[in-house]
């Protein structure tokens, strides 16, 4: 498969990289600066351009890994003469059609959902690959490519993404936004947040195992109004803390009589 | 350090087993059924016991864990005769002064903040304790006993428990009830909970780098209110989902603000 990488931001570098180890060809690297194009064409040994001209026409796979905003910009000047081939994006929050107004025949999404730290390693065989294809033909093409550099490939279209973006809302930003609670009440009592990381762990290996519904414990699911109540009259000096309790326990005891 | 063991339940199984690989004497275990006493003292080389009487008068601590409710009836029997060693009890909720009427002079509390999944393996290396005493010689006994076991020994008094149990309702019951929210809208929505892993994993792992202040990430935070809107849309469905997802929203923007 000879692949035409457009981007050479954090994503496109760790994508580049994972599919050259996966004995995919990566023929070029576009980026709007010649610095960053060739900065990352020399990690996968191949050559870096930063003019629209110089995108080679003959490759079979174009994934664009640029940023929401610069889609728009570059995409008509970079798509015509080379709208025979497969197009994809790489960004979870822009829905499939946006090809379709540019002509294309064969395109589709190539969303890995990944955290954003930047500092971090990143290991592609547990990211999680969501696909949707213009056709039958083209999403095997996608799936292959998937399937050697991540074990998590799923197909999903563009509401699907949505909610993935709805739910990992929940299952991370909100989750840290616990973490941040419960450390402001150590440290406001004298204790570091560093003494809930082994909870915090196991929480987190635990869904590995368990439906989080089953794998529920706490004052809440048993409604043990005695604990509820204390723990509410501990947080009169953080309303919105105390609402917060009051809230999830309320959610938590509801799931169970689902 | 010889030690007697009250009580042969999940904590003491695992506790026990941890103080006889640091090399320290667990001379007997006590339960109130015969058959348990013998399972424990049979993996830890002692003997056990189910009668009050038989529980010796020589140790010089005796770790009492029992369940919460448990303790008031039986500490009046097993205390008298034995009043001169240092006593102390495993439970988190129960604050010290229970000894004071039982007219100790050694006691304290050795609580190892552990979770409830049975089925599971326990690292006590990794478990953080959490220490109190009724003076400073007790206090480094406990210290030098709860090192043996564990790295992470901490001296916390009765309100800081307090706090500590608080504490981790927000960081392990309320992030699996935000996983439990996650998996719904996933699963209405046709993917598997099992997608959301890998982003949870990372979550849990960036709490041991970064404080989650610092760590969160997400509309909230950039205060997107066009992602905000649309996820509420989304939530019309979810009346305490949507309530969760505005409430959570202002606390991650109201801590960025402090």
């Amino acid at each position: 498969m000879k692949i035409s990488l457009i981007g050479a931001g954090n994503l496109a570098t760790n994508l580049g990289r994972a599919l050259v180890d996966a004995g995919h060809v990566v023929c070029q690297v576009y980026s709007r600066t010649q610095a960053s194009a060739d900065a990352l064409a020399e990690k996968l040994g191949c050559r870096g351009v930063s003019n629209l001209d110089e995108v080679v026409t003959d490759a079979q796979l174009y994934i664009v890994a640029l940023k929401d905003s610069a889609l728009s910009e570059v995409l008509p000047e970079l798509i015509r003469g080379r709208n025979y081939a497969l197009w994809v994006h790489t960004a979870g929050s822009v829905s499939m059609p946006i090809w379709e107004e540019y002509g294309l025949k064969h395109y589709g999404v190539f969303y890995p959902m990944q955290t954003f730290s930047k500092a971090r390693e990143v290991d592609f065989a547990e990211i999680p690959f969501f696909l949707e294809a213009s056709g039958k033909m083209e999403m095997d093409i996608l799936k292959n490519v998937a399937s050697s550099v991540s074990r998590r490939v799923y197909e999903a279209d563009s509401e699907q993404r949505r909610y993935l973006h709805l739910s990992a809302v929940f299952a991370c930003n909100f989750t840290n936004a616990m973490y941040a609670a419960s450390a402001r009440l150590l440290e406001e009592h004298g204790l570091s947040f560093e003494v809930m990381l082994p909870l915090i762990d196991e929480t987190a290996r635990k869904a590995h195992t368990l439906h989080p519904t089953e794998a529920q414990t706490g004052p809440a699911v048993r409604y043990d109004r005695n604990v509820i109540d204390k723990h509410l009259t501990m947080l009169d000096e953080h309303p919105l803390y105390k609402e917060l309790y009051e809230l999830t326990s309320r959610i938590i005891h509801d799931a169970k009589s689902i």
